[in-house]
């Protein structure tokens, strides 16, 4: 009897009759074995069917501010090249209405400290809108890279049903599932590409993939 | 003796050294009970501390697919009210060498469509780029939202280790998980953000919520 047929049959016994429904999906196939028993059901499968509160917020966050930061040293870089002023450059919009690109930056940070900090309950990390200078707002990416090196996936276990107060809700409130969701990701994606079409209205030779920056990728056999 | 201290017990006799390093965390609070084993831990959790593919795919896309049509619905009532032909709406861009309205949508479809196929290994539908009015365009969101539908969490229980091979990565493929947060999410969401820049540029009261959408929220008590 394999050590799987054995473990189930073993806690078919422990749990009773909801396991009577119990049946079989990925069995085991050299990634670690997990025994899954629900109130209906029960299963094993594998380690990696699921995504976690870390993988979307930690990695996905710190790549694309990095992606943030080659585009906006692409954009300074032909900024200068055409004499443009430093200022003039960080004030430029989509539209007179809109947020000019440095406080796009301000804001896509903003997000990326706030998600995780949301989702875990931590302290959120102060960040005074003060900068002028590319290099302030570098300063600024690289401290919010920094801060989401401090988060563990351990931080997250309870991220799903965390309830998320944000100011603009009065009297409301987001579970952390749908805030990452519904508001999170989205709203980070808004600034990232925002701020990436300012530069790429003046004519600035970037393309998608400066955006999308780069992909984990295998050699097909 | 609790149900779930008995049935640590027994799953811990039955898998032997690898569970002496065995723990609770998250113990059952009214969630359905899930007991993992692993090569080297045991612990108690709840069903809902991750997310799935599924989750992370149909809703979301759904969703924000809905607030495409929202505000192109926005963008054409207020290019009719300025006597603004159908063709000139939908052939507005950013900079003359970025894709018009049009093409952002027909992207972000191929996006919303391609992703779960690919994660699933199911068949694309085939979305043919013959759309020349609002209401084609608005067709054919439907169209994916529709197809949407059509997919079942069960669907995406081998997305993470799926070999997802893209027409630009001759020879190279990602794994699903690498695929949905390097390339996937990101491309969505930079088309969703365009087209509503696109929009929002010439003026029309939109605002980030109609890009944002609803939220799922719940009362503070």
């Amino acid at each position: 009897m394999s050590a799987e047929r054995s473990a189930h049959q073993r806690i078919h016994r422990e749990v009773g009759e909801p396991c009577l429904s119990a049946k079989y999906e990925n069995p085991c196939r050299g990634t670690p074995l997990v025994v899954f028993i629900s109130c209906d059901k029960l299963f094993f499968s594998t380690t990696n069917m699921h995504l976690t509160y870390y993988d979307l917020t930690i990695p996905l966050l710190a790549k694309n501010l990095k992606n943030v930061q080659s585009v906006l040293a692409k954009g300074w870089e032909a900024a200068q090249a055409s004499q443009m002023s430093e200022t003039a450059f960080l004030d430029q919009r989509l539209a007179e209405d809109m947020f000019p690109l440095i406080k796009q930056i301000q804001m896509l940070t903003d997000t990326a400290k706030a998600t995780p900090a949301r989702l875990t309950g931590r302290e959120m990390i102060t960040l005074e809108d003060t900068e002028t200078t590319v290099g302030e707002l570098n300063q600024r990416i690289d401290t919010v890279l920094a801060h989401l090196e401090t988060y563990s996936p351990e931080d997250f276990s309870e991220s799903a049903e965390r309830k998320i107060e944000l100011k603009f809700l009065e009297g409301q409130f987001q579970y952390g599932k749908d805030y990452l969701m519904d508001f999170a990701l989205p709203n980070f994606f808004f600034h990232c590409t925002v701020a990436y079409a300012i530069i790429r209205v003046q004519g600035v030779q970037i393309g998608k993939i400066d955006y999308i920056g780069s992909l984990s990728l295998h050699p097909l056999t």
